[in-house]
């Protein structure tokens, strides 16, 4: 947006596209003003998707002084890009005529968006503003079960005949009154509506009146099973470079179809959750309260609290060896945390393989062997210097030793361990990203004492 | 693909798009035989994207023999699909002749892509392939920086002069012989070539003849600067929603059009990158061999060796304190492994939340301050259970005490320096996802030793 960047920020290098501060300038004057009309000017220039950040982004007092100033300007773009959480307080601010006028203007798949999350007294009084063809179509979209393909379709549809011609798509076209907002291709389908390939619009346009539709149709066509996964759906939009595709139910019978920006939407939200589960951090987002977000982490640290625990039992039997010689204390969390490291390093890898399909069974034996011989190389080429450095420190060099030992065991463990362990949670239908970490960080570390301990206790003493 | 399992592979939740036993064993039984012919027809049914998968999956000597034997039907599309590494190495193994006809079947932005990352002599050897004006445009393309909007574009435009009317648009497609394999919306441009909106083709399709164009542009239109940067670039496509955008260069004027299945791609990459910079794992992929890996790996496990030797440090400062008390080398990874995780989740947020333009100088101090909260709730409601135990397990109430505090202090450094490290990071020009870990387990584990073991030493002995 504003290119010049504000020199007050802590975030210098904001991008073109972040709302700083001189967008939001104007916003909260005209709001510390009263001025409505002054807020609609400031919020005129703006994408409905980055006034729904700029709500975001505000503290929840703030949001609903603008909610009610802004009022009767809020539209159905605002609400479909505003986040579950906020989206739900904004909802519950708004006058039902401001709402019902809102929802009305969206396709049914952004309504289902929009309402399947909310709780069921505000998805009635959407779902009573609505058309009642819209309605049934909504209701029906919501029949299918969370996260299915069906959830994700629009059901306005652009179709045709697959004989017919350029010249009677073209007038058909331009007879329809409620075409879709975007489409990108006319579905082709058989007398039992089951589609039998897809004309791009390009095509259509550049082809004579006279030509038939099928000879026109792409090349490589592809349909989605209306229960299909919308995470697979995403993959096979990315996979394929899909831009739209045909949903369609057991039977093969259109039902829907889905557009290449949802995909994207899906695509997003699904890194988004791979990246915040390795970290052990649920859903949530940057606007949610102090007990919400203590409430989201907690747990994990909790299980961590748990896998320390039976790290200390590992240590607490090699009190006496620790005892007659401390500088196995000081050194004993270097090996326990390289382990850490090498471990997400190598689990990282496979959960992203696995979320990819880039590991099969046709690649994961091949991939098991070199992780792990990348696991015995980085052992080795680390425990030199640190062995060395030990054994000079010390003046010990069979502590030296024992702490190279314990490394390039501990690597190795790790490398194997942090390929194993996604990939039999993903066999016990567990999602790898979410419960990978505290394994293989068990795993690490309690080899990782054990071994550097226990063969200090043998070698040393 | 294949619905049925396999039921004698490791990863048996294979999705629907995965390439399983199934689709490989045709292909390799054709390998085997030296059947060309058969080769050729288990390849038929697949995507390029799928062959190139599969390329990617079996190993090299399998992969030297599958390009042998399929040789001429390699296209350009399925050289697109394949990974940096495995591309060069196919190429490689090409005859020119089937090279060139690959190539010259691609569109300028997939050439560009397809050759950007090979060396020279490659490069030479694509680009003497293409037709001149090809050629022209794609060495126009590489004259951009990299990662930048104009190399990412594509240069076959679909325009036509603001005053035109639907009639005329469409006489003018049809009547083009070299129109883009996929385009959705006509770019109108002012007599300078300055984009001034665009249509898009289904309401060219469905609009009655002698409707102006400029009656038809949408509302809201964004052009993307040559320069900017791709993940910009992806960022735009999924804020805004758009299907295509105009590339504009310093003057305004159209130079290209970038499309929402490259942004798509773009966001996809840009996500990988963030997960695997914040696990410690460059670039790279699972057909890397072991030297590459390890070369791409043990730099991170070379600086974690350096940062948990500033831990060792610390300890090393209390060994006395130990030797008095064994029981606070048992129990010191419990706080420094605490705070890690702890650490951790703040700084994936934190990362994320940069990334994602949702932690602005709007909101900075309020996350700042939410996330401390939260750091200061959860070391309480943790350090109760663990100070309770401790003091149960060891009979020393003190000892307790020591621990839970440690706890606390541990969990509040951790969210500060989990939000602080990353914006600090941002703010230098450092990519907060690269750099962040090391920084922040290293703040908490030193943190963690120095607060247990210093107020053990002064409150226990």
């Amino acid at each position: 947006m504003a290119d010049d960047q504000s020199t007050d920020t802590m975030l210098p290098e904001e991008g073109d596209y972040e709302l700083d501060r001189e967008v939001m300038r104007p916003v909260l004057a005209a709001l510390a003003a009263g001025d409505a009309a002054a807020l609609t000017a400031a919020f005129e220039p703006l994408h409905a998707a980055d006034i729904a950040d700029l709500l975001e982004q505000v503290d929840d007092e703030t949001r609903h002084a603008l909610v009610r100033l802004y009022g009767r300007e809020i539209d159905g773009e605002i609400l479909s890009e505003l986040k579950d959480s906020i989206r739900e307080d904004v909802i519950a601010a708004l006058e039902p005529q401001v709402l019902a006028d809102a929802v009305r203007e969206l396709e049914t798949d952004d309504v289902v968006d929009l309402i399947e999350d909310l709780d069921e007294a505000q998805q009635d009084t959407i779902l009573d503003a609505l058309e009642a063809s819209d309605r049934v179509a909504v209701e029906q979209s919501l029949s299918y079960p969370e996260y299915s393909a069906g959830r994700l379709m629009q059901r306005e549809l652009v179709v045709a005949p697959e004989h017919w011609d350029v010249g009677q798509a073209i007038d058909h076209l331009r007879a329809q009154e409620d075409l879709p907002e975007q489409f990108y291709h006319m579905i082709l389908v058989d007398p039992r509506m089951r589609p039998t390939g897809y004309v791009t619009l390009g095509r259509l346009l550049s082809a004579p009146r006279a030509t038939r539709l099928a000879d026109l149709a792409e090349e490589s066509f592809r349909t989605i099973p209306v229960m299909q996964d919308e995470g697979e759906v995403a993959y096979a939009f990315n996979q394929y470079h899909l831009i739209s595709a045909p949903v369609v139910d057991a039977d093969d019978r259109l039902v829907g179809v889905i557009t290449i920006d949802d995909a994207m939407a899906i695509l997003d939200e699904e890194h988004e959750e791979d990246i915040l589960r390795l970290a052990g951090v649920g859903e949530g987002s940057l606007s949610d309260g102090v007990f919400a977000t203590t409430l989201r982490r907690v747990p994990w640290l909790a299980v961590n609290l748990v896998t320390a625990g039976l790290s200390a039992l590992v240590i607490s039997q090699f009190e006496e060896t620790i005892a007659a010689l401390v500088a196995l204390a000081v050194l004993m969390p270097i090996v326990a945390s390289m382990g850490g490291n090498a471990g997400t390093q190598s689990m990282t890898v496979t959960v992203r393989a696995i979320a990819t399909k880039d590991l099969t069974s046709a690649n994961l034996w091949r991939v098991i062997r070199r992780e792990v011989l990348v696991g015995l190389h980085n052992g080795i080429v680390l425990a030199l210097p640190l062995g060395l450095l030990v054994a000079l420190i010390f003046g010990a060099p069979m502590l030296g030793a024992v702490i190279g030992a314990a490394l390039v065991i501990n690597l190795l463990v790790a490398a194997a361990g942090g390929m194993l362990v996604p990939v039999a949670l993903e066999k016990l239908g567990v999602d790898p990203a979410l419960a990978s970490g505290v394994f293989v960080t068990t795993i690490t570390d309690v080899v990782g004492f054990y071994a550097f301990l226990g063969l200090a206790g043998a070698m040393l003493l």
